[in-house]
């Protein structure tokens, strides 16, 4: 596999590390999920769920808390919000032993691949990856709605498939999916609404009885 | 395969529509182009193709021959330009049969899916859609110069082997992206720079000799 990197464009330094910074990050569409595609014929990967979070941005966003939401940041961040599993790979939501140095290997990838960018550039990357982390304004709070509600979407649209290959359980996926309220109420609503159904219709299983009675 | 939709959320008559939308949509991550990821493994899908231009868009929008871009724009434009292609399939660059009816095709589809949305959503969607097709703003000529120039990257990285395929020369290159020069005209001139490497490296053919002399 021809692996060098494109030729330095002589008399553009700032678009030689941009162009760098592409086709490095390109491998974002080799990160695999956890999540289904909705024909549930492959888990989906890192580069093409986050298109999906930015469609659902763009449509979803008069459901924000916030009604005038700065909707070019929620954008900037949900396009780099995924770019440090490429060195850190993706940690399963339910995953409690992958969280607990989830923090530092995420730094440490998003210090590489945005230190790949001229110095003004870099630091705005970075600042924009932080934010989504940090949910602290209303911009990372609908960001983040979306990223939590889109693989219900979807597990809900392939039977519960990840679901029930991780053995999840509703009072997991209520609690998981909480902060989503932080972003949106009214997705949030959607969102309890849509674990009931999932019950229902056993695509999720309900809380596992205490002592088997 | 579970292929019903979602139920509906009675409180919310548009959220219905907006996550109907959504889920159908979801399909362009099973259209493939003819670009092969950066690792040349496998082929690109849409959806991770337009990923990675929305990428491309908040990377290198200082390069714009317009200053003050609407980059809101420009991203909204690239979310949805290519879902038509659920319907009407990816028409290669360099396939004038498939061109020929292509307008028809993914008019229809954009009546289609965009037609999913509540009525002012459908509009403002469909002619963000337009907008990207009539490549008459200045919004719309960025958009579709990085969507000329991801391929290209993305061929010279995997060695030339999408334009090897197909038989590609770089006359019909240089020719299908000039129009990259109408959004910017450094994008161009890098362009201009990566097809004359190409060439250099065997990565591209050049002109076919005529007559075979």
């Amino acid at each position: 596999m021809m692996m060098d990197l494109l030729f330095p464009y002589p008399a553009h330094e700032r678009l030689g590390k941009q162009l760098a910074f592409i086709m490095e990050t390109d491998k974002l569409k080799t990160i695999l999920r956890q999540s289904y595609i909705s024909d549930g014929t492959r888990r989906e990967n890192d580069a093409e769920h986050t298109w999906g979070l930015t469609l659902m941005a763009i449509t979803l966003a008069e459901h924000a808390n916030m009604p005038e939401l700065d909707l070019l940041r929620v954008l900037k961040m949900l396009i780099v919000h995924d770019l440090v599993e490429i060195d850190a790979g993706d940690t399963f939501a339910y995953d409690t032993a992958g969280h607990a140095d989830k923090v530092e290997r995420e730094t440490a990838a998003a210090k590489r691949l945005f230190g790949m960018l001229p110095e003004d550039q870099s630091e705005a990357f970075f600042a924009l990856w932080r934010e989504f982390e940090d949910r602290q304004t209303p911009e990372a709070r609908f960001a983040a709605a979306v990223d939590r509600l889109h693989p219900m979407l979807l597990n809900y649209q392939t039977g519960g498939k990840a679901w029930k290959t991780h053995q999840v359980h509703a009072g997991m996926v209520r609690e998981r999916n909480r902060s989503i309220a932080d972003g949106s109420v009214a997705l949030f609503q959607y969102a309890l609404e849509l674990i009931r159904q999932a019950v229902a219709d056993g695509r999720l299983l309900d809380e596992p009885q205490p002592g088997g009675e």
